[in-house]
């Protein structure tokens, strides 16, 4: 392992966190938050002193890298960065715990949107909008890393690919254009302006400007962490209507908006993946819709109820605006259903992704056609494009890999004792980085009443299920650690 | 497709079947059940005219079969068996509803054990017998198939390899002797050795004759249907510790049995899959005494609980002893992971079977470590030796093909609007041939409450689970059915 390398590459990382608190530090001294003012300079302080520590201990190595470390610098690097960034929450006492104020921030930088606070409306607004503004670092992640590394071994080295393809949500990211540099900048401004676009409608609406940037973080990272008690359940169905939109575009594959921009206007409408992903959302608002009959006042507010809890759970943002845990077992199955399949990859939704479920379909067909013609040789096609078998291959260790870790965490947090329903949907909302499950965990709920056990497996779950597990799973991995 | 002959395999097996029920009728004129030797006697009837009719019309025809047909004649052997093994429950009015009693023999012959009766001590003795029977039948399901078809087109013809490949419930039992209708018979001596052992046990602890050999085919055939309403509680602890031994028993892979009557003591002690099983055992039974502490009056009892249920849930038999829906959350969370994992490959159990559960693992850990050093080429390797890619690959397939059999099973029969917990425990004990699961399916209730089109979907889990998904799937398919 090329530690210095490591060691460099995660102080730069921090450099990054330190600065990205200064927006959180201003609003505090404005809004006149002592406490939370002196709790950011802190925090500043201590990463860039850790910054500086560990660029000046690992000064001077060769610049090679391999896949190994790049993966592990991934799960390292998160790792860190939520052991720092949940300095804030612990030091100006708003979250008074260490492993609440560490679940918190990953819950953050994942994009999970999974909390144990009963309540945010009472805490500083610094603090809110650190905690906001962390599903948005989080779903740029991709990017942050991919800038911070560039510079590191020149933007076309081998650790380059190898990061991006494990930080990247999908498998297509890397191929918009051939130059990495390139792709991030351009990924980087499509993710700005959405957002910026995002805020603007929520302005149009009458929200504060406060409240728009820190509910357009939410929507942006598919976070799902809001400022106010309800969630978005007090503002207006416009407001409500915008977040839908806006969760739903920020679930498709940034390639296809990248298409868009060079105008291939055909392949995005032909791109599978947006046509399962769509499909599936309006197929799933269809059913809920149906099964909801009599649910609600009228038609329209239940198809904008619909709408928004499919949109939130699918691109796993997690906002809520009515308690679906109330809903009839039909409709919970299918959110439940939602939790697992996630959004398109390539975006910055979590969940095992469109694109995946779409190849493990596709993969499985041939498996059957095959039993009853040996003989064929079948390639798996996407948008025509034959498949590599080492892909297919990478995808079926990537199931696995998924049901087990789903089934050990189920396991382990049962230990506190509670239904099975909590469970498994708590470990499905954090796995997948969701938010709210269902029953004690449900979205007018939250994950305080678990064991400090049971939040560090749901803590490694959400950065597992973020990080697309194996930059995780290598870090437990003897074989990394081993001397060659 | 190669009609005619499917007509002709079909046609013996129904003779066999309607040979089988003879014990019942027996019983039933015995006991002077009327309305039951009637309804044998009709049943026994159009059993063996419809048989006679199918082999009539498909006479002559060459005996040339491919993989497709074997597995599609597999598919609709057992579908036609249950349809017309149903009949003794609907004639006598046992079970007045055709669904219901389709649903109750479906779960006699795919050895589930789910049932759709509030109590069965009322039954007729001979409806009761016959009953019980479908398990053992069942159970032996490889062997039946493979006498029945060893006349069809000589013992080593292809045929005979697919059928053994898709009804055996391991990939290992055809190679345990070169020539298949051997293999046949030894299986079936071992099967029958082990279930008249069993009943000799049951007969010492003072159980009549005929408890004893209903109970001896539920455990036989890891099917669970029992004689009483509150399922084994009843018994003495002598009869509930030999129902756990021999449950037990049932779930090892029968290939160990062969080897340690050829003396291949070495080869057993070693054998991964048994290692992993009674591992899986051992700790599941502990885990869950320690958790099940203060429960029960004293430890023996709390051990004895805990191992009858384990055993009766790894195996996939699904007696009960006590009403484990009211353990504490983590016990329970242990018996759904036991429901998913299953007994050995080559048992009689269900579920996704240890042996492919240590491959699905060894291939996960060989792509971590793929990830770690790409160059390397590393075999996945079973009691040394080393395992193909296509059975690998297979292998993922299988995985693939369960999860969204699960998935889209769950959210079907969620339209009835009941429990999340429910509805994935009632799933998982069809598809996994368990019979009890959690909640209102849980082991002092029954499936009654499931609405027609939910039944028939867990009709279609029962068969897909207990015929290893792929002779279901492919009956599904365009592919299979379109002309060459």
């Amino acid at each position: 392992m090329n530690y210095k390398m490591m060691g460099r590459f995660v102080g730069r990382i921090l450099v990054v966190e330190g600065v990205f608190m200064v927006p959180a530090l201003l609003i505090s001294l404005f809004e006149r938050e002592f406490a939370s003012v002196r709790a950011f300079m802190w925090s500043m302080v201590i990463i860039l002193a850790a910054a500086w520590l560990l660029m000046w201990l690992c000064r001077g190595s060769k610049n090679k890298f391999y896949a190994k470390e790049g993966l592990a610098c991934v799960g390292i690097s998160w790792l860190i960065i939520s052991l720092l960034g949940c300095l804030p929450f612990c030091i100006s006492g708003a979250i008074p715990h260490f492993i609440d104020a560490f679940f918190e921030i990953v819950s953050g930088f994942t994009t999970t949107g999974a909390s144990i606070l009963p309540e945010v409306e009472s805490l500083p607004k610094g603090i809110l909008y650190w905690r906001s503004f962390s599903h948005w670092l989080g779903g740029m992640g991709v990017l942050v890393f991919l800038l911070a590394i560039s510079s590191v071994g020149g933007s076309d080295n081998g650790f380059t690919m190898h990061l991006l393809r494990a930080e990247s949500p999908g498998p297509n990211v890397g191929k918009l254009v051939p130059r990495m540099k390139q792709t991030a900048g351009i990924l980087y401004l499509l993710y700005i302006g959405l957002t910026i676009i995002n805020v603007v409608f929520l302005l149009l609406g009458d929200m504060n400007l406060f409240e728009a940037v820190c509910t357009a973080f939410g929507t942006a990272g598919t976070g799902g962490f809001g400022v106010r008690n309800d969630s978005i359940a007090g503002y207006s169905p416009y407001i409500q209507n915008v977040c839908t939109v806006f969760m739903l575009l920020f679930g498709v594959n940034f390639s296809c908006y990248y298409m868009l921009l060079i105008r291939q206007f055909k392949a995005v409408f032909k791109d599978e993946e947006l046509r399962l992903y769509l499909g599936i959302v309006a197929g799933s608002v269809l059913l809920i819709v149906l099964n909801l009959k009599g649910f609600y006042g009228s038609l329209g507010e239940t198809i904008r109820h619909a709408a928004f809890q499919v949109a939130s759970i699918v691109t796993t943002t997690g906002f809520a605006t009515t308690d679906f845990d109330l809903w009839p077992g039909f409709s919970k199955m299918i959110l439940l259903g939602l939790m697992v399949v996630g959004a398109s990859a390539g975006s910055t939704g979590g969940g095992f992704k469109c694109g995946r479920l779409l190849l493990v379909i596709k993969s499985l067909l041939r498996s059957v056609r095959k039993v009853v013609h040996p003989q064929k040789v079948e390639l798996v096609r996407m948008n025509g494009n034959p498949i590599s078998e080492k892909v297919l291959q990478n995808i079926n260790a990537y199931l696995a890999a998924y049901v087990i870790i789903m089934g050990v965490s189920c396991l382990l947090i049962s230990i506190d004792g509670f239904s099975i329903t909590t469970n498994i949907s708590a470990v499905l909302a954090c796995f997948n980085n969701i938010g709210p499950g269902f029953e004690m965990v449900g979205p007018t709920c939250n994950f305080s009443a678990y064991s400090a056990f049971s939040k560090l497996v749901l803590i490694i779950d959400m950065l597992a299920g973020r990080l697309e597990i194996f930059p995780i799973l290598i870090l437990f991995s003897r074989t990394t650690w081993r001397h060659r």
